[in-house]
This record gives C-alpha cells, sequence and structure tokens, in this order.
C-alpha cells in the first residue's frame, strides 16, 4: 500500500496549492476532499461572489457617468444568466483542478477524512471506508460559516452565505446581519441587482477590522446608494414566516420588528476542526476550535496546519502562503520559521476597501507612537475620469518607514501588490519620492499618501 | 532684483513637479510657461484622453457581458456634456496647480521664454518683455505633434491631437494616421462614442514598440470592434474635400483614397527645443532637435533638460521623475548619476497594454540570450468575471532574473507598479513563489506568469 510522503485534508486554497507544489516537487502525495474540489473560495466564497460583481459593475459605472450627467441608460441583468455562468465557471475550474492533479500525479480521494492512527487516515467514500498511510499531514480543512442561536440559518428566507449564492432569483429586498466584508460584497451585488439593503450589525459601525475613518468612508457610501442601516443593535432572532424573513431585536434594542423577502446571515466564520480525530495525534483545538500551530505550522508532530482551520488569517492567499511555506519544509527549503510578510486584505465592490500590514488603531492599541499621512483620491485624475472620487490613501508610519497601507474607494484593490511590496521594502519617504510610478493612474493616489505630511495618528 | 536658484522653462509634469519640489525645498523657484499650466499631458493630452476613456469606459463593460449574455442594455454618452466636464477638470487641475504655486512662492511667468545671455532668460509676456536672471536653468518645454508633408493637419476635418480632443462632436468616421498609442487610446474612445474606425500605418503592425504577440492581441481585439486596419502602406496626403477628410495613399501602395467624417494624424511627437535660444548656451541638438544630457541630465553649464525635450523617454511620469532627479542634485542630495529604473509605459482602454524594462525582441537584437514565462488572462477569475479573458502576461528572464513584463488585456495596467518593484528588485522565480499575491485578483496572473515554464524567447 502507498504511503503518502504529504496526505492532505481538504482541498481549498491551502490544500489544492500544497498538493499541486508537493506533487510537482516529487513528493508522492494524496489529497483528501468531503465535498467539492477548491473549498469554500471556489464553490461558495470569493469566486463566485467575484463573478456576481463582475457581472454587475457596467452598473456602477454607469451610475458614476449618470450621476456627473454624462451618461444615460438601463443596464439589465439577467440574475438567471449571471449564475448559470457562475455555476460554469465553478464546475470548470473543477474540472481543470482535478485534471492538473492528475497530470501531477496527486491521488484525489473525495470523502470524508478522519484521523485512524499515528499516521493513518479514515476516508469514508461513496464505496466504503478506505485507509490512507502517510508521513506527514496537512490538515486545511478550511472554516464554515458561523450563526448564533435564533439566528440559524433555515433553508427558507433565511440562509447563509452558502444558501445566497445558490439563490435563483435576488429577492426584492434582503436583511444583511453582519457588516463584515462577506455580507458588504454580497450586499452590494444585490444592491445592483435590485435588491432594497438593510444592513444589521450589533457594532456601532460596519466592517470592524478597517480603519475607523476607512469604515465611516464607506458607510457613507452606501447610505448614499440609499441603504438602511441598524447598527449597534442586537437580534434576538430571524426566521422565516410567510412569505418573509422576519428579523427580531432584542428587547434592550427596542424589540422591533424587521421584514424583508430574504435574510444573509453573516456573522463570520468557524473552522472545520470537529470529528477529525485530531485529538488523538496531540493537536490543540484554540478558541471556538482553531488548530494550534507552532512556528512552522506544526500542530503536532507530523501534523501540520494550514488556512482558516488554523484561525492565524481568514484568507485564500494567507492559505496558499502557508501551505507553500510547510512543502517547503518538507522538501528542506524552508529559510527560516514561517513569515507571513505583510498580508493584503480586499473588501471587494465599488468602492473596495484595502488593507496591508499595520493600522494606527491597532498601533495606538499596542501603546506604539506611529504617524499617517493621506492622500484624497479626488485631486487623482483617474478617479475623476472614473467620476469615482470618494475615498483616500492613509499610510502609516513607524520610525520613519511605512508599516501600513489603507485605502477605500473604486478599484484601490489595484495598489494591494504595490503595496505589499512597499511594506515589505520598508520604503521611507525617500524612497517613494525616487519611484517612477506611472501617470496618470490611481496608483499615484498611493505616492501622494507617502508623499503627504505626516501627523499624530 | 532677484535671481532664481532655478528657473524652469515649461510647466508640463517635468517642469511643474521640479519647481513645486525645489521651492518646498527652499529654493527661490521661477517658472515660465507660454501656454497653460501643466503642458500636453493636462491640456492636450493624457488627461483629457482618460477622461474619454473613463466617461465612457461602462460601454465596454456591458459589452463584455452582453456578449456572454448576462446582460443587455444601452448606454448613451452626452459628448457635449463629456466634453464640458473635461474642460472643467482641466480648468480645476490648472487652478489649483496655479494656487499650490503661489502658496510654495514660486513666480510664474506666462509667456514665452527665450535665453538672452549666460544666466539671463528674456519672457515675453502679454505686457512685454522681462528678463529673469536664475543661477540654474530647467528646459522642460515637452513636445509638440509631429506631421509629415501632405499629412500637415488643416484645421479642417484633418486634426492632430490637441485639434481632435477639442472637437464639439464626435464624427462618425474615423481615419486615424498612426497605429502608435496615442492614435490607439483615442480611437477607442472614438469608438465608444461610435465612430467607425481605420487605422493606417506604414508599418505592417500596429503598437509598434509592443512586444509582438502583445501589439497581434491588441489588432484582435480591435478588428473583433469592427475596425479596419490598412497596415504597411505608405500615405501620399490626407485633406479635408467637400465635408470628408480624404486620405490618398502613395502610387506605390495603390493610389487608393480613403473617406471619413475626419482624420486623426498621430504620427509621432516632436521636441520642442527651437527658438529658445539655447545654441548660445552650448546645449546640442540631436536627432530631430532633442537636447543631449549628460548622466546628470546636464545639457549645458547650469542648464538642465528633462523630459520630451532630451528625447530619453516620452512619458510624463519619465518627466517628472527626471525633475526629481535634478532638485536633489541642486540640494546636493543626488546619490549618484539619473537612474531611471524601470519605466513602465501603459497603453490605456479596454484592452490595455503595459510594459516594463525589457523586451524579448530587444534583447534579441542586442545579442541577449533571454527566457519567456507567460500565463493566459482566460484562467484568471476575475478576468472571467468581467468576461475580459483576451490576453496574458509575459515575463522576460535574464540570468534567472526577470528583467521585463509585458501584459494585453483588461485591466492589465493595475500591475504596473508592482511589475515595476519587480524587475527592479530582479525576483528570481523562488521571490515569487514565496510573495503573497492576494486571492482573488488579475494581478495573480503575474504571479502566474512568473511561476509558468520558461522557454527561449
Amino acid at each position: 500500500m502507498t504511503t503518502y510522503d504529504l496526505l492532505v485534508l481538504g482541498s481549498g486554497p491551502g490544500g489544492y496549492d500544497a498538493a499541486v507544489e508537493a506533487a510537482a516537487s516529487g513528493l508522492k502525495t494524496g489529497l483528501v476532499e468531503a465535498k467539492e474540489i477548491g473549498g469554500t473560495c471556489l464553490n461558495r466564497g470569493c469566486i463566485p461572489t467575484k463573478l456576481w460583481l463582475g457581472g454587475t459593475s457596467a452598473i456602477e459605472e454607469l451610475a458614476a457617468q449618470t450621476k456627473v450627467r454624462v451618461a444615460t441608460g438601463e443596464i439589465r441583468v439577467d440574475f438567471a444568466a449571471l449564475q448559470a455562468r457562475k455555476d460554469r465557471h465553478i464546475a470548470a475550474t473543477r474540472k481543470a483542478m482535478t485534471a492538473r492533479l492528475a497530470a501531477l500525479g496527486v491521488d484525489l480521494h473525495v470523502g470524508r477524512g478522519r484521523v485512524a492512527g499515528a499516521h493513518e487516515l479514515e476516508v469514508t467514500t461513496a464505496e466504503g471506508k478506505t485507509t490512507l498511510t502517510f508521513r506527514k499531514l496537512m490538515v486545511a480543512t478550511g472554516s464554515r460559516p458561523a450563526s448564533f442561536p435564533g439566528v440559524a440559518p433555515d433553508g427558507a428566507r433565511v440562509l447563509d452565505s452558502t444558501g445566497f449564492l445558490a439563490l435563483p432569483k435576488m429577492p426584492a429586498s434582503l436583511l444583511v446581519v453582519g457588516g463584515g466584508f462577506i455580507g458588504l460584497e454580497m450586499a452590494q451585488a444585490a444592491h445592483r441587482l435590485g435588491a432594497k439593503i438593510t444592513i444589521v450589525d450589533a457594532l456601532p459601525r460596519i466592517a470592524g477590522p478597517e480603519d475607523p475613518e476607512v469604515a465611516k468612508t464607506l458607510e457613507t457610501a452606501f447610505r448614499r446608494l440609499g441603504w438602511d442601516f441598524r447598527l449597534g443593535i442586537k437580534v434576538a432572532s430571524v426566521t422565516t414566516r410567510d412569505e418573509s424573513a422576519v428579523l427580531t431585536l432584542d428587547a434592550a434594542s427596542g424589540g422591533e420588528e424587521l421584514m424583508a423577502e430574504c435574510a444573509l446571515v453573516a456573522v463570520g466564520r468557524r473552522p472545520n476542526s470537529a470529528d477529525l480525530g485530531l485529538e488523538s495525534l496531540g493537536v490543540t483545538l484554540t478558541g471556538p476550535g482553531y488548530i494550534a500551530t507552532d512556528e512552522n505550522l506544526l500542530a503536532a508532530p507530523d501534523v501540520y496546519a494550514v488556512g482558516d482551520v488554523n484561525g492565524r488569517m481568514l484568507l485564500a492567499h494567507a492559505a496558499s502562503h502557508q501551505a507553500h511555506h510547510v512543502v517547503q519544509l518538507l522538501l528542506d527549503k524552508a529559510r527560516g520559521p514561517y513569515e507571513s510578510g505583510p498580508i493584503p486584505s480586499i473588501l471587494y465592490g465599488s468602492p473596495e476597501v484595502l488593507r496591508v500590514g499595520l493600522m494606527a488603531e491597532d498601533a495606538k492599541a499596542m501603546g506604539e507612537n506611529v504617524l499617517v499621512s493621506r492622500a484624497q483620491l479626488i485631486v487623482n485624475p483617474i478617479a475623476q475620469a472614473h467620476a469615482a472620487t470618494q475615498g483616500f490613501v492613509k499610510c502609516v508610519w513607524r520610525q520613519g518607514h511605512v508599516a501600513g497601507i489603507t485605502a477605500v474607494g473604486a478599484d484601490v484593490s489595484r495598489m494591494a501588490v504595490s503595496a505589499s511590496l512597499i511594506i515589505r521594502a520598508g520604503w521611507t519617504r525617500e524612497d517613494a519620492a525616487g519611484f517612477m510610478f506611472p501617470h496618470p493612474t490611481l496608483d499615484e493616489s498611493l505616492k501622494a499618501a507617502l508623499l503627504a505630511d505626516k501627523e499624530a495618528a
């Protein structure tokens, strides 16, 4: 029987990339997937959301030009066609991924995996149980939508992100419980597709992890679209009644009922670490079930955990990056302990939010003295050309070097890679002054922010 | 009388940026401008073109989604409103620039400058002649549209880029003489605004300086829009007859006549170096009149030349970058001779073209052995989301390090800054594998190209 050099549990961005790289590097590699190849990101997360946003982006472009009276017109998106295109894209991507694994000699086992011994994993497939043996195990089982009592999706009109992305028809009105990036991206697509949006959050502001100024600008932009916000309130329950979703506020929040055609519950995510038999290997779970890992992403002897399930950073690219480190370790090529470098985070739509590195609020919370500098998009000619001038770029400086960059506005995600590179290089103001940014580009707003006067955060 | 530490001749990107930086650094600075502040870029070049392209970009977004049957609709752009918005933006920018100069204490002299002695410049203003004295002179007089005998704009229906951008009404059909980036950007805007496009060029292909594969992909994309191409032919004349522009091919090219409502002559640019009295200072002109400069951009003792007029690279950001070097020199802060670093070049529209650093053809012409690697946009989920999947990213490798990057496709300019940073850092394949690109982004096509198998160029 084959003993895998590397057996990977979960085929999302972390697990799939690890399997591909390991196999391409000559390791005998197995990959176990309980559902569809590609994980949450491809099947139920980033990719379908981006297909919705991409398929509807002309609507926002036109709206901006209409506001400045340059253009008029109507755009009708056929939601059924958009869903079909989304499903075709996902299916084609799964097929291409499966073919690539096969070409590289990766064994793909479709079934639920469970640790059966020190170097054994039992897989329950459609045909029955089989036991695989491994030298190293990588747990990359990801996460799933969270809920809380009273707010569990009921599959009727109360939906989590998975159910929402599968809707055959966009509702005319939508209650979004949770003003984080998942709720806000999906709400933007729903808005463009005609839904009346209400955002509900227990926090007094949306986009919790973002810089407060960024979050405020984002909220203002969404208010201009006509969205309602019910912030700083507690939800007692969200249920289906007759043909509606009904959200009932907690008595302390007034007890009021809000109604819409559907409700989307997007209150965070939980790690998929239960029922994997990991305890027997000595793996420790923390918080809501995150797998604790050391500086090399090791969770127990010969067991690594990457991606959402280790709770370090719930982002697809963070998972892929961690996976690369583990494979490099197995190949004896790692240059030291795992270092993520700056991790770019993007909230997509129009406006978008970009965040990389240290934020001013976080620095202050840690008692660090930082300076900030900023530039408004309104003076940028490309922002003007697209009549999308709301927003700014903000830099966080630590001892004369850029340590963080955040931005809000149309298309600011285009600065993500350069912002990461600049933070990693620890640019000074002089470095920015000496670097040639192409003109005219929105990216020049980043240069302008880097060159602007610094002030206390 | 004031003697300027730095007197700048020309207020385009090079001259304006130099004046601002010099004044902000404490140098007594004067700026002489014969026409409008901002030069070609703001008034007659990049900025108005981008306002046209930005104001019409929803049309291309919608067309892409219509092609994949996700959306239908109509967008009507009011060209007069777009022109008015363009003119307002330019006027507002000029006003802001003028205010900034005033705030920094830069003396702005509106008039034509001419060297009158070793450290003297005579300016002819509306009020008469005045003589300014300087310690250092920066010539940043830019360039103007070129023409050749028989193809000179006649101000009626045969227009250069300046005349074309000032049109009150977009013609129904347009002959574009010159398939370079100016002609192609303006033709894209004209196409979206309803003009039937014919591109005419003496070369057998469009987009001369671009990688041949890139140019071919671009031509294919434009052919799909229904454009006509007449390449590898010689033009005898372009004239106005009755209500049309008439282009007559050279007898060797068949002598045929092509007609359209207007013709745009975009056959390159010529430096503005004549009638400035530069010869008396010992300045040397080369080629069509470019000011020769040394490794510090010095054209003669105490005389620097930056931007288009020195012929190094006719791009706004190259001018600004050179200007920064000269000001640093004057402040004794330059770290060595002028080094441009990688210069990003962008052809805007949809598709766009990005080019930074060494191209494979240029390397081959110099007898250098390089390898190339590439990735197609069609496998990128963001390209799929925007239904704009034609195009690719191509990397040029020299001795294991990235030396050049080019790309063609929708929105590829978003990789410009990161491509420059990556080339400047001389990344290896391993550097790319270890860097976290955000997912999902079009930028991952750059990562895919960096990681793809290398082959002979």
